[in-house]
């Protein structure tokens, strides 16, 4: 395998339901159907979750938190023992972010040049650049690295978006720069990596639109679309997402970052939308509440206190196979660590399924049905 | 399958070496391999494990804890979720303890009917006495239950020590026709229980002796030794274990309560032992200290921080035949719950492969040089 020159992540579309899509999508080292989610394996683990569990789940591609990895353990030792591959066992597809949404919500200063933050774990002070984050990405080694983008919290006034944007469409070009320089070193590696560019530009249309340009203008390997779900409603999400779909290339992924809920995905793969990736699911399994085709369901109420029945009678996983709503119950509310990770597997193994039935939905072109059963449900 | 009478625990015995002895031992659902380590499952879970995790360890049986479980859920809940088998979905043997020893630890109210206590999850009052404990655990629905005896901790005078021996003498009387007296109650959900009773008496040989004979005279499915390594040294431990052993009959299981380091076992089980428990190997894993043949190891020292190697080289775990010393460290070090998990599965392995190689060498009448052997390393 070759990783002399760029690596597209290029997408077979199979079938079309509107602007939806199905297919396959083809990276360095794999493909894997789309539409598709991806769980959050922040710290190089799914929270809760081994690889072996991830054997049993098989998410088409786990992401991994560069900002948490270039921190600890530091992402030399993740490529000394053999990039995320290597480090944490599991063998299906991986994708790292830059960092900089993790960085930007901790009020860092920033430059032109870059962005320096302190560390969550120690306080020590550190940057990152356009070409820092592809640095440490190649480091880590995943089969999709994020270029460094810059995301303001919405609501913000015009100015700050449109500032934001147009320092990105730069950092794009240095990022894109600094990966393709890299290709050498990952190639000896046997590293066939690629990088998706991120539009940004808040909810304004027009900016996303210009945005996308921008970002198609550089050329990525795919494409990502950032900023969006960080307050605003989905109402104001959709037309800024439209836009941006709307100028990207039609055999290259598309990725919305950080969004996971049912009725933004639904909606989504409706605009033409093939990626998703969110800390939801686990975190709400965490916490007991689990996602069911009912609805959310809160595990600690009392009345599942001897309830035989599975967390989703609908539910074809391993947990909802084997162990009942009492159970699982009592192992949350006595705060057992098995209790986390046998509801993280539910909650995961439903969000993966409902983006398959999603899937499933527009290759038998009947989208607009399942959407609107989904939003009666999430909406 | 009768639950109408007594259901002995049976052991054959199928080589000795010395006092040593292996082979099967058969229960009323089921038969496991003596020497036989029992991980626990405190509060229906081995801590940080699932049941899956148990299919692939396969424990020869689990042990649960009264104490825990009659406080939450409470005990009747577990029965109407089909007793701990069907309430933990695993469907290996099980043992659950009387709950007595954790109520002795918490300075409870002791009389000649029983012992009152207050509940370390909310405060509230509860009883624990021969008969109820009997009942409680015929709700759990283990495969074999323990008669609450009195544990007391050690040093103690000669005269407590005797005492508590004395009443436990009494209770073991109480426990057995309560236990009896719900054969047919047990029968009619299909429960095939069996009640092992409990030999106390200090470091004394002879107070361990005239327990053991009383405690066989009551007439037990089988007989533990309790109220050993409880603060005073091997030294003096072993002379009392091997006091009561000798009065114990040959066919029926010996189990040695909460002792599972490595010397002891080999120690134990050359006086005769045919069963251990213990929550070191879990405990252990949490804080990050490794159990190998090469002894303890420190997971958190920086020295591992780029080991590409496993926990330990001789060990056929799953988790030694996938995750390096590295990754793993990285878990612990940043505390995600997973470290907890995979850690907690190589212990386990780890000493129920001891608890096997032990067997082994009784089979091949070199359990001597074993000895040697697991004691230059544990000694
Ligand atoms: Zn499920
Ligand atoms: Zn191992």
């Amino acid at each position: 395998m070759s990783g002399d020159g760029p690596v597209p992540v290029r997408v077979d579309v199979e079938a079309t339901d509107g602007a939806a899509r199905a297919g396959i999508a083809h990276t360095g080292r794999g493909s894997f159907p789309v539409p598709a989610f991806m769980p959050v394996g922040t710290r190089g683990s799914v929270r809760a979750l081994g690889a072996d569990d991830l054997d049993r789940l098989a998410p088409p591609v786990v992401l991994a938190n560069t900002y948490h990895l270039m921190l600890r353990p530091g992402a030399e030792v993740v490529r000394d023992l053999g990039g995320l591959r290597g480090f944490t066992g599991w063998d299906g597809l991986s994708l790292t972010d830059s960092g900089g949404f993790q960085v930007f919500s901790l009020e860092p200063d920033l430059d032109e040049d870059g962005v320096s933050f302190r560390s969550t774990y120690d306080g020590d002070l550190h940057r990152l650049t356009p070409e820092g984050a592809a640095a440490v990405q190649s480091d880590l080694g995943a089969d999709m690295q994020m270029v460094l983008d810059i995301c303001p919290a919405l609501p913000a006034p015009e100015r700050t978006v449109r500032e934001a944007t147009e320092r990105t469409a730069r950092w794009a070009a240095r990022g894109r720069a600094a990966f393709l320089d890299g290709a050498e070193a990952r190639a000896e590696r046997g590293l066939a990596q690629s990088q998706l560019g991120i539009v940004q530009g808040g909810v304004d249309p027009a900016l996303r639109a210009d945005s996308a340009r921008r970002t198609v203008e550089v050329g990525f390997d795919g494409y990502a679309v950032g900023g969006l779900s960080v307050g605003e409603t989905r109402e104001q999400m959709l037309p800024a997402l439209a836009a941006a779909v709307e100028h990207l290339p039609a055999d290259r992924p598309r990725y919305l970052m950080g969004v996971g809920d049912p009725a933004s995905i639904v909606e989504a793969v409706a605009l033409g939308i093939d990626m998703f990736d969110c800390v939801l699911p686990s975190r709400l399994a965490r916490h007991g509440t689990i996602l069911t085709d009912e609805g959310r369901l809160n595990l600690r109420n009392a009345r599942h206190t001897r309830d035989p029945g599975p967390l989703d009678p609908a539910c074809p996983c391993p947990v909802c196979a084997r162990w009942s709503r009492g159970y699982l119950r009592h192992l949350l509310l006595v705060g057992e660590l098995t209790a986390s990770r046998l509801l993280t597997l539910h909650n995961v193994a439903w969000l993966l399924r409902l983006v398959d039935r999603t899937a499933e939905a527009v290759r038998d072109r009947r989208l607009d049905a399942w959407r609107t059963d989904v939003l009666a449900v999430w909406g």
